[in-house]
């Protein structure tokens, strides 16, 4: 089932102050969008730690199949804009319900490109109903509903953020022994959640891999907010129906030498009073190790870069950047690990590539960290390893809770799933006075590392 | 030394947005100035848990001694008002040096009190070289210039916060058997802090007890939101001169059954152009407890109260209920611990006073919290205890790298001192995914008082 399938775009798009994506757009429309092929179904790129077994591994989650996507609305797009305010709106929203794991750098005015409702073309992603049995629960939307509407990108991200949890918690479950918790949460106002939370297992301290599907009308004060560009968002008797949703994680292993990893990939869309939508999508994968490991960096990172350059040689670089300044703990001068990717508000070069391109990289997440933890789950560790760790993971709740935008929005939100949005804190944290690694100390490589971002490949 | 001195006072004062002391507020002038009697120098109220041995206990630390205190520039002072913007400047300007323990709740807009430069009287409070002498370390001011104005405020309040730091430190290593870590730091705009902490000890996990007096000009930027109503703070040549001070401590034992402790005393300057200073006072100590002990909680409030009482009746149950609202855990829907007292922007009867309020509330640290220690420094405990104890802890950090405006303020500011401001963190944490007590258990009803918060005494 598996194909190449080759994109031709030709829609009409806007050059946006886009921050990390300003090489990409600044070529023009007609090069931005021709040729990008997206990935092949499986295709994953860690040939760089041999003998790991994830890439023959039946997860028994069945991977989406690729057909001649349906691309696209040409020429029909328009693009509008949402500033701040709107999307903060958003966010906070999404939040609410534990779409959070990590929110987004506001980082451009404009950021969402109007779609038609309906797609030209339907894409064959496999029967609905045979997908769901390989989730870790039914969707968060009505199978029925899911099957009304599955040309839809909606449901195509659900489905995808589903297959994700299912993906990554089966591989973790198979390594680690145990078994993960699975609840399901409705989000009163409309949606709700999945949370599969492992906790003391035997590798992972505490592994939590959170899906959220939320909509419903934004609130007047939040359709104020929504501003375009020198217009005003215009909804259907001052309602703009909104949809977000996202699959989001955070694993903190037991031994240091495992590192703690963490994604989220995420979708939004806002309908306006014409039924056009903004969307746009988030993520980003990055990884957080107590001890520098370059080969284990370079892995994780040229995976990452794999999966990018499938879809522009600018990606790589530019969410990695994009990465570093975002997982940056201020007030201690240091990044909170080692990077990966971060991107958010992506909407271009089509929704189609755009969402092929988030595929890839939530397909990458098995095939970035799962060698990594095979690698070194019998690596022997002291007491002061483990000390060293569980300081790393009190600077991890110091991020988390002081800069985290998506932990802060849904921490302000009244009526959000606390325990949702606080998954991704550590079972368990240190924090000492004055603690410095004695120079020349693996420790202190560590620090050196994360006072100055490296690249890794 | 000890003598009852009574204050009538007959300053002119007007009724300003006060939450918490409405009903002094509410009062005339005449009423609220009138025969409020300064508390004795010994009296400390913790009859309550016979056999503690810290009332007779000497720390070596002498105590301020009472004079009969200049009262006043009556007549002569006249009210400034400052809005929130200009106080959170100050507080931010305080917490670049370490000035955080727990900031203040801007509850209403005018909060300042012009005193004339020189009191009338000066109050004799010993020779300072001899008080310095049992200080943990050097006043953060040279000597020299402290003697050289005695009689000013900022060096009254320097040495009352010296004094209580080495007051409970002693108190604290008599009984831990420990030694704390004294560390001298300087601020590169002006001024310093001394910053005490004893880790992993016998009785406790974490002890921090810090003092910072920082000093200098408030930027043009802060100068131009320091508003007051109606009219724009004057400094000379846009520079408004502050001073900040304050002492803070956070007490986190390793037995779940002895409570953490914290408090915070501290004092604001800030000088406009004609020479008058705006000024005032803020603190507050609360109780943390792992389990529900009545005794506990009602010597803790009882002592807290007496000491208020002595100054007016409505400050102990304004300040709990202020304490209460500001300890709380939005997102949790519970408070960080069973409370204490809790004021800020206090500026009234009159400087003197305040002084002498603050001065019994920072007296009564040690006797409102050793007793509690003593009591409970040898009881068993269990795993699940210790656990809970953890779990709590987590609830600690989320507090105050959330909500305390502090250490907020602090973070956000260059150059502050990171680890004066995150002494206050546990030295370990503990977040479970969804922790909830059973019902009927210690655990679940301490659940239900940091919920629903209770009247102690």
């Amino acid at each position: 089932m598996a194909s190449i399938v080759f994109y031709t775009g030709n829609k009409v798009a806007q050059t946006t102050a886009r921050r990390c994506l300003s090489v990409h757009l600044k070529a023009p429309p007609a090069a931005r969008g021709a040729l990008l092929p997206c990935p092949s179904a499986h295709s994953p790129s860690a040939t760089l730690l041999p003998g790991s077994r994830w890439l023959s591994r039946g997860t028994g989650v069945r991977f989406m199949s690729h057909g001649s996507a349906g691309r696209s609305a040409a020429g029909r797009t328009r693009r509008g804009a949402l500033v701040l305010g709107g999307a903060a709106a958003v966010t906070a929203a999404a939040a609410v319900a534990g779409l959070v794991a990590n929110a987004r750098h506001f980082q451009r005015a404009q950021m969402a490109t109007r779609v038609a409702p309906a797609a030209e073309e339907k894409e064959q992603e496999g029967d609905i109903l045979e997908r769901c049995r390989g989730f870790m629960s039914a969707p968060v939307s009505d199978i029925n509903v899911l099957q009304g509407r599955k040309e839809e990108m909606r449901t195509r991200m659900e489905m995808l953020i589903m297959e994700t949890q299912a993906e990554f918690c089966k591989a973790l479950q198979e390594v680690d022994g145990g078994t993960f918790k699975v609840d399901r949460w409705d989000r009163k106002e409309g949606g709700g959640g999945i949370s599969c939370v492992m906790q003391d297992g035997k590798l992972f301290e505490k592994a939590g891999v959170n899906v959220s599907v939320v909509f419903g009308n934004l609130t007047e004060e939040a359709a104020r907010q929504m501003r375009s560009r020198g217009k005003v968002m215009k909804g259907k008797d001052g309602k703009l129906p909104f949809c977000a949703m996202g699959v989001s994680s955070v694993i903190h292993p037991k031994n240091p030498h495992i590192p703690t990893v963490h994604f989220n990939y995420r979708y939004f869309e806002i309908e306006e009073e014409d039924g056009n939508k903004q969307w746009w999508f988030g993520g980003g994968t990055d990884l957080t190790p107590v001890y520098v490991n370059k080969d284990d960096a370079f892995h994780f990172h040229n995976t990452l870069k794999e999966a990018c350059d499938k879809h522009h040689s600018q990606y790589y670089p530019d969410f990695k950047k994009w990465c570093d300044r975002y997982f940056y703990i201020r007030h201690r001068g240091e990044t909170r690990g080692i990077g990966g990717i971060f991107f958010d508000d992506l909407d271009s070069p089509s929704q189609e590539e755009a969402f092929n391109f988030v595929k890839s990289c939530a397909r990458t997440v098995v095939p970035c960290y799962l060698p990594i933890v095979h690698k070194h789950l019998n690596d022997p560790f002291t007491d002061e390893e483990k000390d060293w760790q569980q300081v790393r993971r009190g600077r991890y709740v110091e991020f988390n809770l002081v800069y985290d935008r998506g932990v802060k929005f849904g921490l302000a939100t009244p009526g959000s799933r606390i325990e949702s949005i606080l998954m991704s804190l550590p079972l368990t944290a240190r924090w000492e006075y004055m603690h410095e690694p004695a120079k020349g100390t693996l420790e202190a490589e560590m620090l050196e590392v994360l006072r100055n971002p490296k690249d890794w490949v």
